[in-house]
């Protein structure tokens, strides 16, 4: 039985949230090898959207078939996958029930002008596919976000009204920011935070480096200790309302495998939810994603 | 009993609400230690999206858990308590019923390049929080204020159609202001003036200063007296349709705590009829912020 | 009995509107001291968005207040008056069923940076608040016409939908359009035409000077005798549908009073309907207001 | 009886039309002198929106009165009566029944600083004030003719449900032609194919010249013979899907009597299905009108 | 019986659409001479739109007429026949059910100044017109390609619940790509894996030349062998959902008949689902390009 006091504890802080986008929630936080533990592993696939199909696939081409996405994640007993519509539709009949699905209502490919993104699914997409939950990206810092952030406004509205829970990926972009600035952890707790004020259920973020960008909030992070990722994890959980929402954290380019293992010790270690993990997963032969997938896990049971 | 004739003075001069929207005007009016008096203290919680949490929070890490501002102003015995989505929805289960609340509908953040908000809440929202009211940002003198205008001119519409009052919160920036013409009293006055005439139910601006800004607005002021901050008070006042609407008065950054006990006396004084009173409050440590509140609770019912 | 052959005359020239709208029409035609002469005085107070509180009360204070001028328009025995949104508000409670109010549904002000207005009010305002019409400015040469135009045309068939008649304020200002053009006879008699052929019920101009400021309309004027107020008022009627629709004649900012009269003396020898008439009123005393306007009741009864 | 075999073949080319809108297309061409024959003659004043009043009207001052213009249409016999709304709403009443008549639903004037116009009637005038049709003017070459044809897609849509044609006026301007190639022959066919391409009932295009103004279309003309204005228009009716779609050709500025004469003759034997002819008409003496339109029906029934 | 095991592990890949789109999909896959073989030829008749009548049809006359194209797919025993609203209109009655159509959304033409399309046609449309299908362009790259992007997301939502299949033009132009660029393989291969992900049930892209246009792209393909068409085309197939979703690809310009069956093997032999066709057979005579046609089939049989 997966419907733990972890699970109910979390839930508990939706509380405004009507039964279907909690029974939503809990359909994720209950589902696969770490269901019932509070934390989660979720396989995103939208790279062939942002960097087309070869950069993405052609390194382990069985990744071409959106079926082979939807089997990893199950067979590696993951809480969700993510994916946007088409590749959603092509798998949905066939996987029915077997695995949450969120679908991302938003991407941007390579040609991108600005630093904005196309709506491509609706919440009655989600509903027709059977999904969990939707995903959006919100740009903060970008001169669109103003338009990004009431386009998810009205679609969230529209899915918790329909019992879908709303995962925003919180990417700090564009405007005044340095690329530096991207992952600073100052940046990183704001965007977070702006995911939580903006109704987020789950709040996606990269791993923050030390660095601080805002001449004005250096103040406020003068005498804190920023060296550990878990200490900077965890001011960007405390930035979520004080943990009362679910922060999962990206990897970003495939990496060295250890380092994978390490950054998810870390988001455990400070108090993060879990890992969302798309590249350093489906670009790897099919035998090594799974043992790293097992690996995550064991991490995030703490058994390691 | 706060149904006093102060507040039925008040309600009398919405003469064209429906009782839904005086009912939940009365709610706010009849609240708190202050409810019957005619005057208000609320506390407005949106420096998290403005600022960041850091900047926001860090000074007294209790604020970062949205249930803290909700106890602060119910345990002070506020009037009301105003907050973005997110931070509302993440107490308004727990503390349903033992405080009025504004779910603040709009919000701007440290990236943005224009002078503009972005809509982030919907009079829906504030009737699923069960919301007294909802708060709008307009920037009078901004390139984009006829947008923002026609943006709450929709919302205000739908939430009066549904028995719920608006504040405007009119902020003049940007456009061919001069910063010093931002707290400019015929500027001031001006933008009170303004959300009055756009069927605002409270307005909010801030304490003006006695320069003039506009050059043809100096022959009507310049033979006034316009020294004290009581009777800029009272002018702004007046310029809400002569004292037919709920004018409250915004504090500014946290400063020395005499001057905000002066404000709240001069606002008194000047017919003004409360605070709304954010960093003031939430940085200083609770027992303190307790003790502020407690005095100007007394300065408003005329103790002191 | 006010419901004359002057008053059936002018209705029977709105031959496809409904019943609902003549009747509003109808309700402003016989109503006052002019009622069922055919012939108008409005009171308009939009200043107060477009000048600010100062500038437009301060030297009458008791103008203030919204009540003010419902009383002086329905002392004056004045066919209607026109105010925004909030100021309506205040006072259609009280005065409820005592004058007909027109509804000014877009506004400007002192900082807007284009040459436009905001939408302030809606169709269902001026129906919950019982008003007899609604109002509104375009620019015609602005750049922003033709999205006044598509915004009026919008919101004036929901009106006639429902019953309420249009007022259209047609003031040329912008694009290639001088200073001087602004007033020109020809510019206004187009201004004018625009707002008939747009679907206004009445339509509100400015006096227009003898100037001819486009080229093309100069032939078209050349052995024209434009000398007197009269013959151009006259023209400007006559480019409205022949005079099958109502026009009406602003009088501009304050100025001598004996100008005041012989505008209105020429507005009738010219054949025009009318005076909108705002800040000469308000902006005196309301004593002399009340003579003022007693002695224009008279020059447009033929009286003097 | 007008129901003739020629009606016939006519509507029998609109096959995916339903009844109501083939009825209305029927209404047209049965109506008035021409009626029956296939040919029309449409009277259109839309020109005191386009140049104003003065130089609309002042040449022929009764022509001020939108009830001219219906009087002149019926007594001449012609098919069909098309203005703006307000000259409609000034007339339909009166003489409801007495002959079909055409909403012009956008409209521009001489501000313009785009080359775009403003919408200024909808489907729903059109059917609360009798009309047999729509009428909407498209700038192919115009930046903005996306926009354009956008909007009468919209419209000519829920025209079609309800049963009312659309009549397209598809005029290039703007953009990277010359104003020697709006009157070119291969960019006025290619006008009349865009117009029936987006689904429109009767085309509305301005007699091409022999210039050939495309590069790339050069090669197909090359060869043809152009030179007189028969051949021009029977290429524009080809390009009409081979003469599937009813087209009228406009007269452009009052003109010599005789080319009126002419041009009509080489509509006819083009194969165009007639005139629509403003200026040339209310810009003369109401008698001379007549004769002149007496002898163009006496062309079109090809007895001179 | 055309209902066979090709076309049954076909629809099977559309998984999650309703049985309306199935069965539209099956009416295309069905019919015509290729009914039952999982290959596909369509008649696409726009080029009317793009670059005018003259230069699509002066060529072969009798294709000015609608009812030509309608009558040489029908007799060809194409799978469909492709065209703007007008087009369709003009034939849907006469023709109606005995070919399906696929009705073209949006269109551009020559003076376009954007790298953008109007739209011109809608769902309803398609049913009113008994089409099986709509079809839509979309720029990937252009600056304007989120737009396009959401109006085929909201329009083929729209034709999903209402059982009508989307076809996807995916053509890369604009923004930083090169014009060598909107032939390159990695850009090809990209642009149909955003129309799949987009959710397109048949896309239509230009055969790809050997060019590789994206620098991060080119390790991806730095290995591979890409010397022949079939090659590229079982590429530009496998980033298509891994052959799950239907891929027909153009012809481009009219060209050599040799070139013409050549490309058709390449298609057949790389995997694609066949051609869409259009200059190359309209701009022939008729005896001409129904000559071609029926090697096209046989070619797709694998005749030949």
């Amino acid at each position: 039985m997966t419907f733990t006091s972890a699970v109910k504890a979390i839930l508990s802080n939706y509380e405004s949230d009507n039964p279907g986008t909690r029974a939503n929630l809990a359909r994720i936080l209950t589902h696969g090898r770490l269901g019932g533990t509070g934390k989660l592993i979720i396989l995103p696939v939208d790279q062939g959207f942002e960097h087309g199909p070869a950069r993405s696939f052609a390194i382990n081409p069985d990744a071409y078939d959106p079926h082979y996405h939807y089997q990893l994640a199950i067979d590696a007993g993951l809480n969700a996958y993510a994916a946007p519509l088409g590749a959603l539709e092509a798998g949905a009949g066939t996987f029915a029930g077997q695995i949450p699905t969120i679908l991302k209502i938003n991407s941007s490919n390579s040609w991108a002008s600005g630093i904005n993104q196309a709506v491509t699914g609706s919440v009655e997409d989600a509903l027709r596919l059977g999904c969990a939950a939707i995903g959006f990206t919100v740009y903060p810092a970008a001169d669109d976000m103003f338009d990004m952030m009431e386009e998810i406004r009205e679609m969230s509205a529209e899915a918790k009204s329909v019992g879908i829970p709303t995962v925003i990926w919180s990417y700090p972009r564009g405007g005044k920011l340095t690329k530096e600035g991207e992952l600073a952890l100052d940046v990183g707790a704001y965007a977070a935070h702006i995911a939580a004020l903006m109704g987020a259920h789950i709040i996606k973020v990269k791993l923050p480096s030390a660095h601080i960008e805002q001449k004005e909030a250096k103040p406020m992070y003068g005498d804190g200790d920023w060296s550990t990722q878990g200490l900077r994890v965890a001011h960007v959980v405390k930035s979520c309302f004080n943990g009362r929402r679910i922060v999962v954290f990206s990897g970003g380019a495939s990496k060295d495998i250890d380092a994978v293992y390490q950054d998810a010790r870390d988001i455990r270690d400070g108090g993060g939810n879990g890992s969302i993990i798309g590249r350093n997963t489906f670009q790897r032969p099919r035998a090594e994603a799974m043992a790293m997938l097992d690996r995550l896990v064991s991490i995030y049971k703490g058994e390691e």
